[in-house]
């Protein structure tokens, strides 16, 4: 099966990220309402906390996720995938890191690790891809002042 | 970017799938809950479907999934991908497809389709791979009745 | 206050209601996802049920809830409360019965209870009150057409 | 029925509450993924941050409540309810207060009110009752030392 390729090439990435591109981290802890039976967190909660990566990585490059809507600029997500190493539990600590992979002005990628508080030990990675519509959920493409900001 | 290419090694097999495999349907319908103000469903919501999916394959092959837990077995997700084509409206109603894609005593890849209910057309696709565990969440094989009974 | 008033009100008059009047039903089954750590449904899952309720109540008065919107009407939720009697697990089939307890221009409210499927025990029962506002999240009232059609 | 009395109480208390007893303070953002269609928060978000509200209660009380469910108690919830006076957006701070309303060992009240970060205007407020159980849901009591430590 290919599949298992891609998800080489692009753990390969990540681990190359770490070594020379910057990221931006959040610190977030799981809620009771994001566990489910088997008493770890869900894993649709993961994209959740992608989001919640996204949405900081723009506040901290100044150009808040709320703005560029405002602005008639929508990130649809159209490809979504996560890597699950280790479980998280309720109330447990993790950080999201979150690094630009690639933007054009046509399409974003952001990568995604999780990571546990204490040993900073992988707890999951994954990524989104990522095409420009505007309010009418027509595709077009961001403006350069945005994309700067973005990649900044 | 390599991650493109499995993208497409992906949807490849999806399609050889369509000509020549079984799978199984369930409607839904997306809840109110399910949109976020873009106005579409949200991306998490696609896993929280795939997992009906499965529920509704398991329970078609005569081994509920409830079952499986009960006899101290656990199909953990290790990976999961969406790939979304088209956005889906509230109240707009849709099938999921499922397919076994693979099956060991250790591993089993669930691949997924949606499609909208009129004209069939796929709004999106991805695929779970789960390992098996104990309930002490340890690795685990996949007894041969349970085993048997997926693969039917 | 006053709200206490409404809910003895509403307490009556479910209690009344089930000996007269006429309610929308509908099924569902309980999703993995939508339980939590204590193996059952988690709290927050009932008002989303709800919400399920109420759509299909407006279906079947032939007015969609999807249709109000698109007319530029409202129901936002003012006030939610649900009494949790009895725990629902994953997979289980239940029914959702809504009634509509009040209804004016302004105001409307519905009334829930959830039931197994079997037996048709109380699990649940709760309301929400909702309020009438236009596209600019402006208090209005509900034109007559739309009124009459909900409490036929 | 004696609901609404509850109601009542429990009216007249937050107004009281908020002169004279303590409360626990938690700061939440509202999520992209809470919001929906309307473009704001959707109704059963209150209730799982009404549930980080307990977490943070708990803690602040030095009896985290992973540890009462790891001795073997479990708060569960019996009834629940929230009153909507603003909406909340994407991306907006909010603190979520956290009052001990009543506790005896069978049952213990929290009370919450959700103010905006800056102005500290009341968004919402509600409330959860919840009694005790063992792991096997039989109801119970808490012990002495869980219960002393919540009240503290």
């Amino acid at each position: 099966m290919k599949k298992s390729q891609s998800s080489e090439n692009f753990s390969n990435k990540i681990a190359l990220n770490q070594g020379k591109r910057s990221f931006v981290e959040i610190e977030e802890i799981v809620r009771y309402s994001e566990t489910d039976q088997m008493g770890v967190a869900h894993n649709k909660s993961y994209f959740e906390w992608f989001e919640i990566g996204r949405t900081e990585y723009c506040r901290q490059k100044n150009i808040p996720y709320k703005n560029i809507e405002a602005q008639g600029y929508y990130l649809v997500v159209v490809e979504a995938f996560c890597k699950y190493k280790k479980p998280l539990r309720y109330d447990e600590k993790f950080i999201i890191r979150v690094f630009l992979e690639k933007i054009t002005p046509k399409k974003v990628i952001f990568a995604y690790e999780l990571v546990n508080k204490e040993e900073k030990k992988l707890i999951a990675s994954g990524y989104t891809i990522h095409i420009v519509t505007n309010s009418k959920a027509e595709v077009c493409t961001l403006p350069p002042d945005i994309l700067d900001k973005i990649k900044e």
